[in-house]
């Protein structure tokens, strides 16, 4: 009620301003936008960290095999998003170039965290400053450097956490509670992998598609991005519950 | 209704806003104005690629031979539009000079993902930042690379996806299910031609026009654009049924 | 109806924005000033191209011949327009430039097709970006180059068509009609001058003062703008029915 | 009527806004402010050209030899306006600037159409581009260059046009209509001093004096502007009728 | 009553904007600032020019001698104002710069006309340009140069005019008509200086303070700006009725 | 009445506009929030010059001692302001920088009247340039230098006055009555302590708290700014009454 | 009531702007956002200074460890803020980099008191110009340098208090009350963790658990920053009552 009321009165209309609650309207509504986009998921495991999504191709003519939802920002770290995918892709060459530079500058690769800090700072910029609209998306990074493996969520605003599993975007609240009940450190990469094509099969319910899934793994063996082939995906389905 | 009231809002009257949904209103009228372009077929088959374009001449005293709608961005790709043009030149001059600087910087032809890529990010962009408004066109990139075979599509957000065949414009939903029943990847380049020419005849009905089509291919044989001249275009009407 | 609530609501006050519809109000809004501007007709013919515009001085104490509604871009190029005069110069003295840089650049004359692309560049840009209006006036180019005789027309979006004869401004669809129905291209330049005249003096009907036309041709003879004398105009008039 | 709607509806308080009948509302109010202006009247004779304005001065203790209205832009050209007195001069002092580096440049001296030209071009750009409201004030410039006599008038929205004799500010319909009735090219100049005396003195009638009128002159034989002395236009008012 | 709907229409609520008059309602109200300012008389006679201003300092607290009102430009030209006066301080520092350049550049001494020219373009400029409010000030600037004693007065949009005396501020109608009435150049300044003192003093009724006035003088025998002492000033009241 | 009216349509809404009876509103209100500050005296006696502030520190686990609201620009002046505190901090650091820079350039001491003329400068142009709001604060700049003792108060539109005596924020008016009636120039500095303290405490009634109070002096002795001890300041108390 | 109105009116809807009554009322909102904020103590002891904070993790999957609430600017000086955290980033991260500096500069480390002049001038910066909306962040910063031990405390405006203890944030009032009645400088370190986690633990009440809690503290021994495992709170909350 005196959200509408708000909302007459203009305060979601101007990105730098505060609500008499002093709320970010225009961060809230770009968070619907992330709410409303495909699905990602991001599983940590003993042997590393995988992040699963959605492609959500609804016309037969596009060419599956040539969606990525999954990008790698460098050979160590990869990312995802849900929400406007254009918005992700600036975020994410912004992170390819940063990875690049970083390499460049210190001959070592970049820290995960370090990624997902300058991803922030520069969603946090966009909700301060005038001129750009917030980002309509979240971002899942993933990766393995000398701290070891991790896996990090970011939302509109530039607010970040580690996490061990998470999920983005539509039927979060779903897959976010079966992740809760039965997510397992100590897995290995195989059964993360049937961990966490399940709970997108539950989670997606008929919406599911084993030819729509975009699956990326990042192991402690070898520190590299693999995607997992579409055969592969849907052996694992088979063997998944 | 809600829609209404959040026109009365102004929600719809500053580009770079999200509505209280999550929705950037301009955008999506930007798509409207694609709708209503003239339409544009694309088609990939084993042989190369076409694109296919209603000029959608009305002034009889207009000479038609010089209106190209279908435009070189290099000798191997290829690009045509829906909604306004003027829109769709600024873009593909863009794509001609990032060609033109690709073979002067890496002494190699352009990409076709690379050429797309750029596009979209220069679509977002509009929808992000302030100043400019977003392009009222949607586009259709086709080109013969390294990688092969390719034909993308891109809309005003910038969100592109590779297709086998694909339609944008007037009649679009007619013509896409035409396209989905009927098309084959294993025809040769003249029987794909006779496809693209009987799809859009058929979509447009009335409005169709041998005289207005616009027409070019590029093989897989000499990977370089060719106009199909209007007289092989109602030779192969002709045949097609 | 509907027009009348997206007035009220504000989608025509702002350059760049979109109504609901997808259509860009403010420009066409310019072409209503086209609309009410002075007749301008071009005509080609296998000798050339002429421009034919009244001049429309109502006032006695005006000097007639010092007004020029006819423009040389260069030697082989001319342009008038219809709408704004002012935004009509604007854009008239850009393409001399343009023409004279082409000249000490390539040391070759300039193309009538890149002259017009130029011009629609600049006006697709007024129409996208802020800060600035879009023009108010419609041109016709005509031209003779390598490629031979052209005639472009361009409006306030950018859109620009070759024709074989067309009219801007006042009276268009008066003039219009007449042209589709008795445009010869086998006429000589002389046959063509008078069948111009003859179509001016019948669209304007009562307001049509031959003291006021102002007229320009290009010959394929000697590709040179020549103005043709007052005299002359009213020599062939006369034999013009 | 429907003017008043538009009123409301704010298509005349954005500068760089068409009307939906396509008209330019706050150019229109700008020649508001001019019709309001004080006379000014310009008038070529076989001798050449005279400008001739009313000061206005109500003022007594105003020092009335110190107002110039009539401004020198070179020794051949000169200029007076009507309307908001410091925009003209903001005009003027550019035409002053460009006429002198014309002579440094080309080392001869500048154009009466060059002048006109320029002027126009400016007050062009305050019509289209933001930041700056359109001028309020119309120009007549006057001069002798080797083309010959000649009289310019210019509008706020930079439509200029050469006239024999013309006249801008309050009262201009009553006297516009004396020039056209009683102007004759063929006088000497003491003779058009007088005409213009008389036509501005019978068309100001009670508001007329003597005392506040400003003359000046340029004559082809010595090419230069010569102020007409106030003892010399009591003299020539004594004459005229 | 239509000024009351103009202002509802928010015609005077953009700087560079005119009414459907023709008028520029800010510099209107401006003016109202200037009515209501502290009075300041300027008066010229055959032996030089002098500034006469109300202090109006109510706080018996204040330190009135280290007010000063009337500003020192050059050694031979001095300013006073009415309004707002931090305004008037910027416009006086920038002539105060200029006149120092010109010493600086021409080895000379400025002239009192191109001290007004320089201020007036400054003024207009506020009128017509966005970004700045109009100064609500208006000034009196007074010099003896090679042109002789000179006293000018500019009004908010930039219009000047030499006066023999003028007021500006409050009661300047009652003070007008005194000095209408009253004046006579060829007083010696001890004349002028106590009758100026009287029409303040009359002009200002139960107002009039002589310990509130500030007073400067230019004489042709020194051309040097002198403040007139309280001292003198008390003496002066005495003699002057 | 008529302000509410105003206000509804909004003149106090734009900084750099006036409203129709030519007041700048939006300074109106920040002189407010002036009047709302704590309570800050200045007063000049024949051995220099103090001020005088309310901390009003109201959290006790605030370490008062580090409270300064009286601060040193150079030596030998000292400031303090009422209003909205971190405003009136970049104007003193301004100030500091300014000082500092003298000291560099000239190899002298700045004067006081110098810091308080570029201190209004700049308050003066954040009410007529947009972009910045006016500031929010009053200042007392207080020093000694060749000039002798001075005291300055400046407003939001950045008048000032020199005064003997003044004081700015709460209770104003009460404090200034007192500083009328028993103000005393021929002072020790000691006893100007003691007048000050009483003023400020019978000011402040019920609200004053000698913990709180800030106060500092320049005397003509050292031209140094101290501070006085709170413990000074307590014994000051007891004695005044 | 009046409030409301104020808002109607849109006095809070432009950040550089004053409500009638002198209030900035954007800036009163971001203190809104600081109050719901998750809590954040700082306390000093006669041993060195101590941060706590909540960290306000919900989501089991979520990496604790992996979350800093409390920042370090250099080895002597940490922060910690409430309200919108990727704001506090923003400003955390110019003070690290202005430390880093200062070292390098001055081959010294910053003084406590001089990070948070600059952090507030940058706060205050955001209220007066455009283009950025104020921090919705409030912050602590505590430090140990040559003047000693010392805790600050700065709001949105810039407004900043050096304290003896204090809190920020959700449930502020609660914990100030006991801090107002417990707090006593003279505990050893050990103590004061006590006395800080006892006030948070009763504060918070049932939503306090001590795996969300985040302490670093800085002693006068070492004069460095050191992070309280998550261990040590355990026991010491067990110590605690």
């Amino acid at each position: 009620m005196q959200n509408i009321q708000h909302q007459m009165m203009g305060y979601d209309r101007a990105i730098t301003m505060f609500s008499p609650e002093g709320r970010l309207l225009q961060v809230e509504y770009a968070k619907k936008t992330v709410k409303q986009g495909s699905t990602a998921i991001g599983i940590t495991c003993k042997e590393g960290v995988l992040l699963l999504t959605d492609k959500r191709v609804v016309d037969k003519l596009i060419v599956p095999d040539a969606i990525e939802k999954i990008f790698q920002i460098d050979d160590h770290v990869m990312a995802t998003g849900a929400g406007i995918m254009p918005d992700a892709r600036v975020l994410i060459e912004r992170a390819q170039v940063k990875a690049q530079q970083h390499r460049v500058t210190y001959d070592s690769p970049i820290d995960t965290l370090t990624v997902i800090k300058d991803l922030s700072a520069i969603m946090q910029m966009t909700t301060q400053s005038g001129g750009l609209r917030p980002f309509g998306v979240s971002l899942l990074v993933a990766g393995i450097d000398k701290a070891g493996i991790s896996l990090y969520q970011t939302d509109p605003v530039g607010v970040y956490y580690e996490y061990k599993a998470c999920v983005i975007g539509e039927k979060d609240s779903e897959v976010e509670e079966m992740l809760a009940k039965e997510y397992n450190y100590d897995r290995s990469m195989d059964e993360t992998l049937k961990f966490g094509l399940s709970i997108m099969k539950r989670g997606l319910g008929e919406e599911f598609d084993a030819a729509r899934v975009d699956c990326s793994i990042i192991t402690l063996k070898d520190k590299t991005m693999k995607r997992i082939s579409s055969q592969k995906i849907a052996e694992l389905l088979k063997q998944a519950r």
